[in-house]
């Protein structure tokens, strides 16, 4: 049992939940809790710490998901509660955390994968382009109503924070293994290979041209999502195909970026809904 | 210019920004920042205090307000921006805070003005009911997106989190003071008031019966929204005239509260708009 704060694996763990750039030195990300563990696949986790304290005998899906851990030969080790406590992101641990390998994923095989399925008859292709969003629970819920909308796939800017914040992966409750996500250099970029595809890019913006409950959206859609203070920066904006005003009433100036992002997701998931036969 | 965290104004500046309880004896709370302050309805601001080093000048819309407050006899008052810094709740504060007398409104006046308007030929009633949300950033977030929609109201039983969380208050950017909202003992007897107004009641809920992107809401509606963690308790979703699904794909549970609430305003206040004549 691991007792000391100078342990080399608790500091890596400190480590890892603190910097951005240890979890991309090392291609690794450490997460909390039962439903992250329990939901989390198995090839990528690496190391499991739990509190002496903590009893996955209770937890049936913890407890089988252990024994594949320890089958696999990954490092399940106990920590003692007050280590645990200090090392743990959250003010109330749930007595588990573990490190994981980063998920990797291709913008590219993402555009790819979604138009094959499209053309073969399947949903329209859906994604959510982000610019330098800064807040980590904004990012994670982005990622949360992406898994329930049905993307594609969450590209993201260089600006953008950190997906594996230990914040921003809570808030995804669980999306962050299953929606496909990746940061490219040039926002731009992805723009143009989505627009190659025939693949409309629109963006979010207070000086929108259509309200965006009005469009259909039929053939796919991709949202472009601005910093939270700052919007779009323009020569981003201007590359979009069409400008999307979200109506606003009172002397509000702008809705919160994950809210935005929901309605225009919903918006066009659900016109492709009503459009495919039950 | 107050140099001491000892100081008597500085004392209930902190009580008053960290416990509910102060809040309510008092009916009073705290804002913070230079936005909140010059969106501030003059008459209810009761005392301003400003960082040393914060200069007004560069910023019209605050100096005006200040003359305003001075002219009214507010107190307005300097702090040392060592005591200033202690006392905010932001890390990085703007250099102004100021306490305010707390918003009442009364939920039957609400409706009854709602129900007016509607009968005068405006818009359709659009209420926000909620259960025990924690989280204040979320219930800023919905306050905010209210505004966005054109909610009439955002009823919340008492086991809500407190709307003058210093978070809460931040996450609305503003809307706290321009969204009605009241707290209720029992969320019974609002859902009980509206649908004796006609207004239907709608339960956001994982078992719903129809999808919430399918439904007219023509004459007006309210949305229940239950607790992150729970969801509404089975009493009071039973109260509801019906459940209404939000469609998830993938393997999730549910969505973020405000984010459900916001597909739910919008697309009332969507169906609403395009009914309306130009």
């Amino acid at each position: 049992m691991i007792t000391s704060m100078a342990n080399g694996h608790i500091k890596q763990l400190r480590l890892l939940l603190e910097k951005s750039r240890a979890r991309n030195r090392e291609d690794l990300f450490v997460a909390e809790g039962i439903k992250m563990f329990a939901e989390a696949p198995v090839s990528k986790i690496r190391e499991v710490y739990y509190a002496e304290s903590f009893t996955p005998k209770a937890l049936p899906e913890v407890q089988e998901k252990l024994r594949k851990c320890r089958e696999k030969g990954v490092l399940v080790e106990p920590v003692s509660d007050e280590v645990f406590q200090k090392t743990a992101d959250t003010k109330t641990p749930q007595g588990i955390l573990f490190v994981m390998e980063q998920m990797q994923y291709s913008m590219e095989i993402l555009v790819e994968k979604a138009v094959k399925r499209y053309t073969e008859g399947g949903r329209e292709p859906l994604f959510l382009l982000l610019e330098d969003i800064q807040d980590p629970g904004n990012l994670g819920t982005m990622l949360r109503t992406g898994e329930g909308a049905g993307v594609d796939g969450v590209i993201m800017s260089r600006g953008t924070v950190d997906i594996y914040n230990p914040k921003t992966i809570r808030s995804t409750m669980g999306s962050l293994y299953r929606v496909p996500f990746a940061y490219v250099e040039e926002l731009a970029d992805a723009i143009r290979l989505l627009q190659k595809n025939d693949i409309p890019v629109y963006a979010a913006h207070l000086r929108g041209e259509r309200f965006f409950d009005e469009l259909s959206y039929e053939g796919g859609s991709a949202f472009l999502i601005g910093n939270e203070g700052n919007g779009l920066k323009k020569e981003t904006a201007d590359l979009a195909d069409l400008y999307l005003k979200i109506p606003m009433e009172g002397k509000l100036e702008s809705l919160n970026a994950a809210v935005a992002s929901a309605l225009l997701l919903y918006q066009a998931s659900g016109n492709s809904r009503r459009r495919r036969p039950e």
